[in-house]
């Protein structure tokens, strides 16, 4: 699509945003490619806050015309590592299958409130920073998911029926955490605003041991760039 | 499938609980199906909280092992007569086309947050009471749509990766509401404990003039049996 010339003339859409390193990528993609940016965050009972720090800080940098954090319990719920503080998170390296940081339907929860926004909105399209390469095995960054959502997004609006289809942008999907990075720079992601790590401080600063940190430590390293990342064994 | 003799060897399911009439009706179905039931209704800024305080007693009535409240401030979005106060609630009857009343994505964000419930329960059947014969014209109370967000919860889920397949049951999609109402009274719903206005007092008393209240009404009115809502105008 074209790039307006005013903000007031571009398309709305919704853009998930973690405060992480993936999902500020994406933002600064969907506003590249013209779009007026309406950037949602979660406050889902997750271990820290760091991440929604980070994610405020990611919207304002990359000039997103609004940011709402919604807070949502899901930590009632429980299930997960990143939600139950009774579970410890993985610092020995990613193993095989879903790990037990996964949240049991989070990421389902943030793209339908990401499409009850948009629809509200009069926005068609969603961004959802979704990868499927270095996904540390959740089945809700897959591209049949993606796909899936997509279609039940089309069957569940006003905006769907009425023959407006709603899309669902995966754009880094395929990509390597390195190429990502690479990305992202071109696009001037300044990364040391964003925080990837399970168990950042209230300062934001990494664990450096959690498989969100080795992959995000391995990328820079790939990508061949410094890595902005503040970790706590720097002090 | 059978009924277990004891509820702590039931199989879970969620069951999403408005207060409404639809609603009561399939709590009572699940449990007569054996299912220990997990109620969950959503708090999202609707105009009242009396089918709130309707769920609850709904939830108690039919011996719902456990019911949880979750808050969610979909009326930020807005975009519904529902949750914006300044868009009327319409009282004229049911028109042609998706009414003002219809909450941008709300049913495919309950059930997402069902899902994630389940799956941290490891509970594999969801309970919906979509119907779609007086379905006043929401998109996401269609077949089409149940089917599709049960394909989407087998994507999205590690028990759906895992070969645990999630199942979403619609008991009551294809029923007219007087069916439902002669469903429920067989399985000793009380419907006075249930309220489906759109603009209920805090009572819970209904205006009988919305689209929920006439379609109410009428169900009552074909299945031949005395309507015990309570309306304002009773007084």
């Amino acid at each position: 699509m074209g790039v307006p010339t005013a903000q007031g003339m571009a398309p709305k859409a919704v853009v998930l945003l973690s405060g992480g390193l993936d999902s500020a990528t994406v933002l600064a993609q969907a506003r590249e490619q013209g779009y007026a940016c309406h950037a949602l965050s979660l406050h889902y009972g997750q271990r820290h806050s760091a991440e929604l720090d980070a994610a405020r800080r990611v919207a304002a940098a990359l000039g997103a015309v609004r940011h709402e954090v919604i807070q949502l319990d899901l930590a009632r719920f429980g299930g997960s590592a990143l939600t139950d503080t009774t579970l410890d998170v993985p610092v020995t390296g990613p193993q095989n299958g879903i790990p037990v940081t996964y949240v049991p339907a989070r990421n389902t929860v943030m793209l339908a409130l990401a499409l009850s926004w948009a629809e509200a909105l009069g926005a068609r399209d969603l961004f959802y920073g979704a990868n499927a390469v270095d996904y540390s095995g959740y089945p809700d960054c897959r591209p049949e998911f993606v796909a899936a959502f997509e279609r039940l997004a089309n069957l569940a609006t006003k905006a769907g029926v009425e023959g407006q289809p709603m899309r669902v942008h995966a754009p880094i999907i395929h990509l390597s955490k390195a190429q990502i990075i690479r990305e992202g720079l071109r696009l001037g992601v300044d990364y040391a605003l964003t925080v990837s790590c399970y168990q950042a401080d209230a300062r934001g600063r990494a664990c450096g041991r959690c498989d969100s940190c080795r992959i995000r430590a391995a990328g820079f390293a790939e990508a061949g760039v410094v890595d902005p990342t503040q970790y706590k064994t720097a002090d």
